[in-house]
């Protein structure tokens, strides 16, 4: 799903800022703007970049509606501007990094091109998009990075930030999610979709046995018994192998069953016991029940004997870290540099048009990136944004660029990756990422440096904006 | 915005369920399930009830279009079954409490008849809307509470969890806000919208005075000025002086400056001091930057001279908080109660139909609420739910009927609450809430109890379905 109306879908003050600009006649100025982040969600060492797709056909259909134009004039919109708006398209151009890439802080991941105001006005649609999918991506991929190569399902609709849900499932299947319950979304952005029952189809029946029996018979290849609606070890286990040995008569398999409470540990040690004993070693133990990265990387250390995880609330919210912070800056109007300064040292921003290069190491994983200015040649050295004493030669190291342009005069100018693809393509990157970087408690921190020219360049324009400026 | 596929916008299981209740024939059983949660967001004392008009109009236009029919075709579901879908309309009938109500931990805020299938399949949709509005609506009322009669304006589409955005605004107005940055949600809901100019705006001019002229020139009775672009005290504040004087000679006034970086209290006092000695005292400070309840109440503590908070990210993710745990639970079938077993103690659900009575003090303050049954009439004494040595006499104290009947054959049926009404409720049922509860810190638990009638019936399903339970 895109949005119905992406042109109003905005903060107020873009299309203030906007008119302002039509009426004092520069809204055709040239601009660049930049969209970066300045610190790693659930302070872990990458960020799963997300969104792009759904941003990029937003933005082929951006357009002014009549009844959004009226709406405009009730809050006092002037004539002229809503005119000029009546016919406006968003014909700016974007370089962006890829869906499923990895990225960190400070780096420039996409960069927008184009008028004052159609950069200007695109910004919050822009940050809404990108800001959350690559947010769950991220905290996916961290699941998916404990899961290993156990089965992980987003169960997360019912507690996902209202229609949040349908972004949050789209943006875990790219960060490895591999299937999910969201029927909506597997529907519009064609993902695996799975699910069995509740403790409610437990209940409907007489009794427990009674409800595994239904459910198998109608669902042969593709049944899951959720054990735990009144004694788990009991009953529940117990009433599932009944099940289990009455298909196996009729030629079928129990595929799973699912533990939704209690002691995830002990009962799944139990439940494989008792299916073991039973015969059932190919049944599948499921479980679910505010799991998260920590929770999935703990059982799986006590060795508990568990093939897919069933996450929800703490993936579709990312529930430890609920927001990225990434913003849109200026960083260029009129084909000049320029920057916002700021008290606090991270918040300055880097002026200009700016490349990234990713360095890699022999072996092909990362070694970390460079900021460098748009026109200028690989650096020989990159410098640490803030603390330019400590630098890098990376004069003779492998790298590529990791902006590509994307969009041009209203359209994607070239295929734009579907989910399947970026998860692969994410999934790939994770491979070229050093297991240091992937861990939860203190990850290492990723190199990002900029160029000599860059730096000199902000240093520069801090000095004539605020020579005072400790 | 309701959402544009409802049936769809599922988990997977509640139509596996549905499937399965309709091939075994049970699927026109009498059913009953109830929406509550279990506790509070924020450790706080209450949560505001929110999302009931979202959630009743989206079940008057419930329906499979024949595209959806087609998809579940694809996934496997059986022709019958389809059939039936394809007429299929929600004619359940919903008893719920008012938008805006305060509610607490284990009451039945929302109960649903109807069939077991129709009653089943709504769960999802019902889960996502009111967990979220719910909780926003509460983490406004939580700001609002902190701000006093200053104002709250909610800035947060940007990095709001995607489409979340849209019902966080909505459910943000029921809880107190004042006024909203989010375009679309003003525009679909009714609601003022707010806003001015970014830092890009002053970066956009060739100097920051020329930045703030403009503005005040196309906008003279509605100018906000960002000061804090290159330097809040050094030039930010002086020009927002200079621009206000010459406001004044043309019959205009400056509305506001905004800080959104910096100590707050420190630049708010220091900013102050500069427009009263300029004669600029109607001229009224905004703030902005990761503000929430805590941080507002400490601002004020501080006597900053605030009048007017921007709140972002942390409002409109609830970001230290960002789910309510609202399940919904079956209750009844085939007229018979029914409950679910757990572990853990507060996952035990009450069974049966249930009514709420809301008891108040003598000054018309909330005294506590009991859930009984819904044929029983108005208990002597109401018990803790997990612990009956607690109880309370109840008999003489003054109640009245939490849940009223607000959908049947389809239709909602009578009119509900626009998000003004709601939010005037709102304002209104927090009077009646003392203090001690709507404190940040340790706040007062509010006495929810339920009937002997309702701990018999209970206890004895208990020992029916899982003798020994300890």
């Amino acid at each position: 799903m895109y949005i119905d109306n992406p042109a109003i879908y905005t903060d107020y003050y873009e299309l203030t800022m906007a008119q302002g600009y039509f009426l004092s006649g520069v809204h055709k100025k040239q601009a660049c703007f930049d969209y970066f982040f300045r610190k790693q969600p659930f302070d872990g060492g990458y960020t799963v970049f997300a969104g792009l797709t759904d941003l990029l056909k937003t933005l082929e259909n951006y357009s002014f509606s009549e009844e959004e134009l009226n709406y405009l004039k009730d809050q006092g919109f002037k004539q002229p501007f809503l005119d000029y708006l009546s016919d406006f398209r968003f014909k700016g151009t974007i370089w962006s990094v890829k869906e499923g890439e990895l990225t960190f802080p400070v780096l420039p991941v996409i960069r927008v091109e184009g008028t004052l105001l159609e950069t200007q006005v695109v910004e919050t649609l822009l940050l809404n998009i990108i800001n959350f999918q690559s947010l769950i991506a991220t905290k996916a991929a961290r699941m998916k990075v404990a899961a290993g190569n156990r089965t992980v399902l987003d169960f997360g609709l019912r507690r996902s930030q209202g229609l949040g849900g349908v972004h949050a499932t789209r943006a875990a299947m790219i960060g490895g999610v591999d299937a999910t319950s969201n029927v909506y979304s597997a529907f519009k952005y064609n993902l695996p979709v799975s699910g069995t029952m509740a403790h409610s189809w437990v209940q409907a029946f007489t009794d427990e046995l009674t409800a595994f029996r239904e459910y198998a018979r109608h669902n042969p290849d593709d049944t899951a018994l959720l054990v735990d609606t009144y004694d788990t070890l009991g009953s529940g286990v117990p009433n599932a192998i009944t099940v289990a040995k009455e298909m196996e008569k009729s030629g079928h398999k129990l595929k799973a069953i699912r533990l939704d409470s209690g002691d995830l540990a002990y009962f799944s040690h139990q439940s494989r016991k008792m299916l073991d004993k039973a015969g059932l070693d190919y049944v599948k133990i499921a479980v679910s029940n505010q799991l998260d990265e920590y929770l999935i990387f703990s059982l799986i250390t006590q060795k508990a004997p568990i093939d897919i995880f069933g996450v929800g609330t703490r993936l579709v919210t990312a529930q430890d870290s609920p927001a990225l912070d990434g913003v849109y800056k200026l960083s260029e109007t009129d084909h000049k540099p320029t920057l916002k300064i700021s008290e606090n040292i991270e918040k300055i921003t880097l002026p200009g048009r700016k490349r990234i290069l990713r360095y890699l190491n022999e072996d092909g994983t990362f070694y970390g990136d460079g900021i460098i200015r748009a026109d200028e040649d690989a650096p020989e050295r990159i410098y640490h944004p803030y603390f330019p004493a400590k630098k890098s030669y990376v004069g003779d190291i492998k790298h590529y660029e990791l902006l590509g342009k994307v969009f041009e005069n209203g359209n994607i100018i070239h295929s734009v990756s579907d989910v399947k693809e970026s998860a692969a393509y994410c999934a790939q990157q994770l491979n070229k990422l050093s297991a240091e970087y992937k861990r939860f408690d203190n990850p290492h921190i990723y190199k990002v440096g900029i160029s000599e020219s860059l730096m000199i360049l902000r240093d520069r324009l801090i000095s004539t904006l605020k020579p005072d400026s400790l």
